[in-house]
């Protein structure tokens, strides 16, 4: 840290802090990945803070961790090589809103849920929606995505620009205002999901949609997940416009009932919304009660009072918190692997069976739309044991997804954790991206240790 | 030359050729570009011939050409400093169709409506339409887009994975099978819109969507071009999921009707197509016409026919021919800028005006749900001064794009035509495009002089 009485001429005093317990929080995240200490964390207020920072950890080779909120689950903030954590909390400003284009400009440190209050006003939502209340900046470094994905897109797909800070602390914009553009290299793209390993997020630009006419939300049941799975794939071929299509295995239900105090069904159930007008809601959700009721469905409860639906998807959007809290001590490793839907069944039920031969308690939720499921694995980190075979259901299941031309992660990152299955992943083209890496951050300041070994 | 006979022990006789006709016929594209005669054309059938050939051609430094089926308008396979048209016509087969799965996987020399026609035996189709029966390597090469990029996105949101030949002749793979990924950087999206300047198409892997239940069909004429913009920007705003809504100005009706032999009225118009359940379309519409009657819609005719929906297409489809043979010996110059929709009506307006000024004979039309729209100036390319004119008309139009936010290319790409806006456009963005290349191809033989100047 012979660095640091350098590093405190660049900003004013109360935007860097050594002391213990600043430093212990930016150590660590949700997940269950070992914490590691940042020398120093800083806290920028705009671009230029940014970029005079990452210039000076340039010139001296000292690694740079951004750090939102900490709700990565895969340890994407934890500054593994020490450095300085970048803390976004004071660059959390909406820059502006375009109503008329569908867009709003905003700081990385702000985080979704205050966007959508400010998007009601005008009409409007911003639709990715992961289960942690999440910074936009975060979301945009892991790409993350959630329950709307099968309609909206992933976090990549909203982002028109982002304003960047490069290794050698050059600012440059990825996009521009544009809904389409075959203009020069898809840097947005790039950027996107690159985990704070090729430049620091200091301002994004955003897609933004009208909130729909109508919303309804359903709730229906099955004596078996492959039902289940089957029914939600057989609505997406027939082009029926669901919003979201969740799965909840039977002990997902339960922790829900015990979290929640619902008293649901503990049998597989489908969450789906619809939004659009009423007219053809009605009629997607009839045709969609048709076609599960044809795959065994139990029950097709549906709700377009929207204080029932807010109620039925609190369930499954708490869902994460309930498997977390639900033995004390406990904390959750969580599997998120994507196939292709023609394997979704096969895999969730290949799941289940390795959950159950590993004698480990997990459930199985996910975004099926998309073929991207969760299980949620309970754990003491300290119980190295209990450890190893979670993280040995965790190689299962991947390697499941990998040999049916899958992935190891959907939508919540590499970090640490996925770094191990990128090389089997991605053959060849790991080695491009290494280039990638090598080429926009020679001196490997930019979050080392993340996505590459 | 002197490297033609070793080329020729990597491939067949029948896979080289160097006659004059059929180079010829490799020096150019639909655009108005001048052409380059390449040094020989060459007619790969799988993979390993293209890794070969690639490996060679970087060994002695000559430059790789990929060519689909010419219908770039912007010169993207004239062969500006000679070397291999790589030309893809034999690899034109379907691979794999993944109904369940939504996916097919193609060779990069197949049309987009041979897709379709296999796609339509399983109640399936591929989404992206250019006005060209182009080949799906060559829309992945310039991140093309259509009329149905306002619903179901453009090229690159289709591309799940490809099949990669980098400049040494090594064979990657860019993504999966999987729906979504955050695994690792997002090579798909690089290589999408590359113009051959940083590998070579060998295999792709598209998503494909299913039939919609119904489908309608809407012309909307209106007093003025900004009636009819506004009118479109509303119904996005609202959110009423249109699949196409497209802007034809006055001249170019005048010329849809001179060449499909329709009357229609000459007045600024709007096609609008829906997609949906009969229900919801119905509602959809009626909204819509709403919308339109506000602003000042003077006729709104509605198709659920899917025969009068056919012509009612074939019209917008067929309009950039329409102009082209329109006047004998006339080419297409044709503008692509894409702008945010606040700026829509300004800049269409601005066109116009700027059409007028000059002098020139030009229609504007466009997926104006996306801001994209082209002007079409007609020219004759042995007329040095109308050419001026016509570059000096798309040089203004470009300005007042980039301006706003706005991008020098929504859908057509750089090629030859857009490199002198990309820094620019871009500013310090584009030095790190320039390293990507670099890094990718460091003795810069794919497709040189493309994309930078």
């Amino acid at each position: 840290m012979n660095y640091l009485n350098d590093l405190r001429q660049l900003l004013r005093d109360d935007q860097v802090s050594v002391s213990e317990s600043v430093r212990e929080l930016h150590s660590k995240n949700e997940s269950y990945h070992t914490p590691a200490l940042p020398d120093v964390v800083v806290f920028p207020e705009s671009t230029e803070d940014v970029s005079r920072l990452v210039a000076f950890a340039n010139d001296r080779e000292i690694p740079v961790v951004p750090f939102g909120i900490g709700s990565s689950l895969e340890g994407h903030a934890i500054p593994v090589h020490g450095g300085v954590s970048l803390d976004f909390q004071r660059m959390n400003q909406i820059l502006e809103v375009r109503p008329d284009d569908l867009l709003i400009r905003v700081q990385p440190g702000i985080t979704r849920t205050e966007v959508n209050k400010e998007l009601k006003k005008y009409g409007l939502f911003f639709s990715v929606d992961p289960g942690a209340d999440a910074t936009l900046g975060g979301m945009a470094a892991t790409n993350a995505s959630g329950t709307t994905a099968v309609r909206y897109g992933v976090m990549r797909d909203q982002v028109r620009d982002l304003e960047v800070v490069l290794a050698d602390g050059s600012i440059i914009h990825t996009g521009g205002l544009a809904a389409k553009s075959s203009s020069g290299y898809h840097l947005n793209g790039l950027f996107v999901g690159s985990e704070g390993t090729l430049g620091v997020f200091t301002e994004l630009t955003l897609r933004v949609y009208g909130i729909p006419e109508e919303m309804m939300a359903v709730r229906a049941t099955f004596p078996d997940v492959e039902s289940a799975v089957q029914t939600a794939v057989t609505i997406l071929s027939v082009g029926i416009p669901v919003a979201k299509i969740e799965l909840v295995d039977e002990l997902s239900i339960q922790k829900i009932n015990a979290h929640n105090g619902t008293s649901y069904e503990v049998t597989p159930t489908l969450f789906i919304e619809f939004h659009g007008n009423t007219a053809g809601l009605v009629q997607d959700a009839q045709f969609a009660r048709e076609l599960a009721l044809d795959k065994g469905c139990l029950i097709f409860q549906q709700e377009i009072d929207s204080k029932a639906r807010a109620q039925l998807w609190e369930a499954r959007h708490h869902l994460y918190y309930a498997f977390a809290h639900s033995v004390p001590g406990k904390r959750v490793m969580t599997t998120d692997v994507c196939v292709p839907l023609s394997e979704l069944a096969g895999a969730v039920r290949n799941a289940q069976q390795i959950v159950q031969e590993l004698q480990l308690e997990g459930g199985v939720l996910g975004h099926i739309g998309d073929g991207n499921y969760h299980t949620l694995l309970l754990l003491n980190p300290n119980d190295s044991e209990e450890l190893a075979r979670a993280e040995e259901a965790n190689a299962r299941i991947v390697e499941f997804a990998l040999a049916r031309g899958g992935t190891c992660t959907g939508e919540h990152g590499v970090g640490l954790g996925k770094r191990k299955y990128q090389q089997k992943e991605h053959g060849e083209a790991y080695h491009l991206m290494a280039t990638i890496k090598k080429a926009f951050d020679p001196k490997g300041i930019l979050n080392p240790g993340k996505i590459f070994s």
